[in-house]
């Protein structure tokens, strides 16, 4: 019988650096999980590729997937819809595989509700300070919108208690192997892996 | 404010290796914890030090510290106590440093009524097969006390549903890779490390 694989959820608040914790993950040493690509209606930005990065898609595409009920979580976010496509995680678990999801806290909080046993790791800045530097940071930005994206971090801090972990993002590398570390221990939960001990006792 | 360290339980059935991969642990490098050395009433066996394998006292010295309060648990185990010296455990916590007890399964049930956030690690065999000829391939012992050590056993594998967390000690070079890599999550877990973010919040 196959085990169930583990649905890893990865989030944090706005300019976090999750994309880039996500493909450092994904390019290390060590990993054996499947990658749920999110879909989204936003603009494709420089150097991003359909089906790589996201899949692209427009609004009423979107909407038609969540009519069909085929969207695991989705949430709209500064006017563009994400989501995560239900099937494909779903058969991937089932054979065992883990899944690992990157997305926002608005969808983290949603797949929780359908997914108690996930993994939610909380990526923080290291710093209040350069959270704020980054939010402020990202280009041309007014100052109405970055306000505005001060109170969805603040927010979204905040949403970090239905969380399980709180990983530091200061250095990439660090927070590449402390998720790491986090997966192989959750493989190692008891509430998991105990149907299998029930049977060697059953065989003793 | 110094965060209380975590108190780490490394327990498991009779004849698992629990004392040599608590060894390995603190030979190993990257560990930040004490040791809590263990009381006993039994015999030293061969190679074992006072003070540094067990804290090794009589039956009459033993029950004192029992009717003092002075013990974090202490169980009675194949005619033996077991236990766990409270203060020591306790001064250490609040110091901020982390606490690693090795204890048989009776002892970490009672840590776990006192100490519920403990982090508590089942240490098991890779097979039932190999369980059952370490039990049975210590000695010259008879099979009365052979069949005993079985019934034991079975108890303890039982007792894992108490757990966090079940590591195999298929190799102990493994098995410590994996505690280390528990203990190192645990650190990160958000119910440890919330009252940090709220502060974090408030002063945004």
């Amino acid at each position: 019988m196959t085990e169930r694989g583990l649905l890893i959820v990865l989030s944090g608040p706005s300019g976090v650096g999750k994309g880039t914790v996500r493909k450092a993950i994904f390019e290390s040493e060590g990993t054996d999980f499947e990658y749920s690509i999110s879909m989204t209606t936003r603009n494709m930005r420089e150097g991003e590729v359909e089906g790589v990065d996201y899949f692209f898609r427009t609004r009423e595409e979107f909407e038609e997937l969540i009519a069909a009920g085929q969207m695991l979580e989705y949430a709209e976010y500064a006017g563009n819809y994400y989501g995560t496509p239900l099937t494909y995680v779903n058969d991937t678990l089932d054979q065992g595989k883990d899944v690992f999801l990157e997305i926002e806290v608005q969808g983290a909080m949603k797949v929780k509700e359908k997914v108690a046993d996930g993994v939610f790791i909380f990526l923080t800045p290291p710093d209040l300070t350069e959270l704020k530097s980054r939010i402020v940071g990202r280009g041309t930005d007014e100052l109405s919108v970055i306000e505005e994206r001060m109170e969805i971090a603040k927010a979204e801090i905040d949403m970090m208690s239905h969380y399980d972990y709180a990983v530091v993002n200061d250095k990439v590398e660090l927070a590449v192997d402390r998720i790491k570390e986090i997966i192989n221990s959750e493989h190692l939960r008891v509430a998991r892996v105990i149907h299998r001990y029930i049977k060697m006792i059953k065989e003793l």
